[in-house]
């Protein structure tokens, strides 16, 4: 294969999964969609059923799981004149991946920032006892 | 301490914590605020030369941070002219939380699943074997 050509595929790709990243934190940004996945973990529902429990109107709700369905984290399906919602196939692996690296990160900074602290308060006490003599 | 009370200062204590989780989601969908904090993981750097690594304009760099730093993922300093910018205080702890006990019903909703399917397949197959018979 073509290295440009497999370099824009594997762009290609790495866009791909960055927009299902950006869906996803985006569709869990908000207290009510992240209510309506805890739900629909302890069993299907329907959009009417959805609204009623979180006390919203049918189309507040409708827009709610729109967004859900959008990041792959709900699906729906039309049973006679009712839209049945079950969570969807995303299990949230990559978000997972991406903030466990940050977390590494974030803990390898503030240990090297732990380690600066430590080391002036050693220079700190030499100097006093310095002084002292 | 009075019972409503109570319950008042706790519902808010949720509202809160709520508060915190939507801003770090909300933050956490643009490729571009993730890449900043990778990058600030792996050390501290100024607006300008975020702007330069993400070609970007400095405007469109201060209002990322501006949503990181509402979000207390990131930290910045004035020091003279310079606005430098670090890892805020917060480690995602809630938000790791959150996403792990979805995991565990999305596990147990599919795990539910697969054994309905299971079952179906074994009364085929006593359908078919009684058939034969």
């Amino acid at each position: 294969m073509h290295a440009g050509r497999a370099g824009h595929i594997l762009n290609h790709m790495v866009q791909h999964r960055t927009a299902h990243v950006d869906a996803s934190f985006s569709a869990l940004a908000d207290v009510t969609r992240r209510g309506v996945l805890e739900q629909l973990g302890r069993g299907d529902a329907s959009i009417t059923e959805l609204a009623a429990k979180f006390r919203m109107t049918l189309t507040g709700m409708k827009k709610h799981v729109g967004v859900l369905e959008h990041a792959g984290l709900v699906t729906t399906r039309k049973l006679g004149r009712v839209r049945s919602c079950s969570l969807g196939p995303r299990r949230l692996d990559q978000e997972v991946a991406w903030i466990e690296r940050y977390r590494e990160l974030w803990s390898a900074r503030f240990d090297a920032l732990d380690e600066v602290v430590a080391e002036l308060k050693l220079e700190e006490k030499a100097d006093a006892r310095r002084k002292r003599k």
